[in-house]
């Protein structure tokens, strides 16, 4: 990877999360990269080659997933980022899960339950756009979505916060231990720039779909949102798994950073085409001998 | 909960794995109960029917659930002890899934992964017969099974074990924290008492197609899976969800024991009717009054 790119991922990759302070970053952050629209397209159209170079070698390796969660307020760029960084991919081996509201069923079991069937199988890469951390971001902001869940009195204390995100850790540890590689990404946008593509969505007609007046109900929770997206990214980050807090204010930007974190970390797999040995070598001769005779 | 059958469930617990022995448990164990056939079938009896009453209360309450583990080597008794304790209850609300050898789709995710479909919702009873706990037991007797798991190199140290245990015992954490309680039993056979129940079944034409060759080869590794059981329930016994070690010679005491074991833990979540209160009894009292009108 060239090492411009590594420093950008580096900047804003959190792994321990003790110190960390949302206030510190910068949502209108471009890594000091001074380059117009077609350098940015050109730098971002490398660094998907460069992914589906290793989507194929982690296919074939057969041994490794990998799972990609993705947070962030309204109109941060989600769901903009998902299609333009793994849209060169290979769909046979990616799939993106939207973690809506959980359903009666899903309500019926603890928290990590649903996520089960939407886990990227070795060989596999899983994006999640939203996830179970929502259980510690909207279910926080609003008790009465907690309440719904459900749970026996003796299971809601001043403590389950800490223990939720104790049981994520374990899950992602035990996850990691078992083959599956994760990595976060919160899109970290200023409130300035989410009412401006909001009143782009109610401005411009093909973008009215896009426009819920949920999201401006709940930009008014603002400060609570970045209260629980700063507790959780500090109790969460860990070097197995580790957070980025990607600038969010300019979408290019934003697509980058992704784009060569997520080849960082397949990169640090070590994720390559299974070797044939010397029996396999003179089986595919034969074979080859075998197909030009027929 | 009858005092003599209270001692016998507090005497087969094991809280605190950390000095656990098996050879210090006798399997024709009778906990001293001197009683006849008769006597064994009433008890039994009285058991279920104080099983049925908790299980409908936890139904109704709709809050908890109970997942309960079976495990032991090949004829202990773990479809008779089912097939007894848990004949009398309510199927609607009470779902046995036995784990057998993974499925290819189920090997290519973590050992866990396949637990998740199988686990009961809130006002259920699930029961396991086999588990997750196969992935200490089976996979370490045979070394070939891990490697046919296709963790990454990486994944695949001396810490293995350990790391399993671990994440078993936060996988438990979890679910309780969620309002799943879980109780494990080992149903403990002698390897006399085993070689007898082998004969039967090959000498019984009725029983013959419960032998098979595989478990008299598994037999020679006894003691091996004598040691995996016992490291894992040192490993993995902690207050909230307990290994119960249910001395198997004799399927009468056996049976009794875990009917206790299983009451007593629906007795200590507390499962009750939802109470109504003067709100819903003044809408209770109208109802009845439009029902007598029309």
């Amino acid at each position: 990877m060239e090492k411009r790119t590594r420093q950008l991922v580096h900047k804003f990759r959190v792994r321990d999360g003790g110190k960390f302070r949302l206030k510190e970053c910068d949502p209108g952050d471009t890594g000091g990269l001074d380059i117009d629209r077609e350098e940015a397209q050109k730098m971002l159209a490398e660094g998907i080659e460069r992914l589906s170079d290793l989507q194929s070698r982690l296919a074939a390796q057969d041994q490794w997933a990998l799972l990609l969660i993705f947070q962030a307020i309204d109109a941060a760029g989600k769901d903009s980022t998902i299609r333009h960084v793994f849209s060169g991919l290979n769909p046979q081996g990616c799939q993106v899960t939207s973690f809506k509201q959980p359903s009666s069923v899903e309500i019926d079991h603890d928290f990590l339950w649903r996520t089960g069937p939407a886990l990227p199988q070795r060989g596999q890469i899983g994006i999640f756009n939203r996830s179970y951390y929502e259980e510690v971001l909207i279910v926080r902001v609003h008790p009465e979505i907690l309440q719904a869940e459900k749970l026996p009195a003796e299971c809601v204390s001043k403590r389950i916060w800490k223990e939720r995100y104790e049981d994520i850790n374990g899950f992602e540890k035990h996850l990691r231990r078992n083959g599956t590689v994760v990595r976060k990404f919160f899109l970290h946008v200023s409130k300035k720039e989410q009412k401006k593509r909001f009143l782009e969505r109610i401005e411009m007609p093909d973008k009215n779909w896009k426009f819920s007046m949920a999201d401006v109900h709940e930009r008014e929770r603002w400060n609570d949102y970045m209260e629980a997206y700063e507790e959780m990214i500090c109790a969460t980050s860990t070097k197995r798994a580790p957070w980025y807090v990607v600038p969010a204010d300019h979408k290019w930007f934003t697509h980058l950073v992704v784009a060569a974190a997520v080849a960082e970390a397949l990169e640090e797999m070590r994720v390559r085409f299974p070797k044939v040995d010397t029996v396999q070598k003179q089986e595919l001769a034969a074979a080859r001998r075998k197909l030009l005779r027929t």
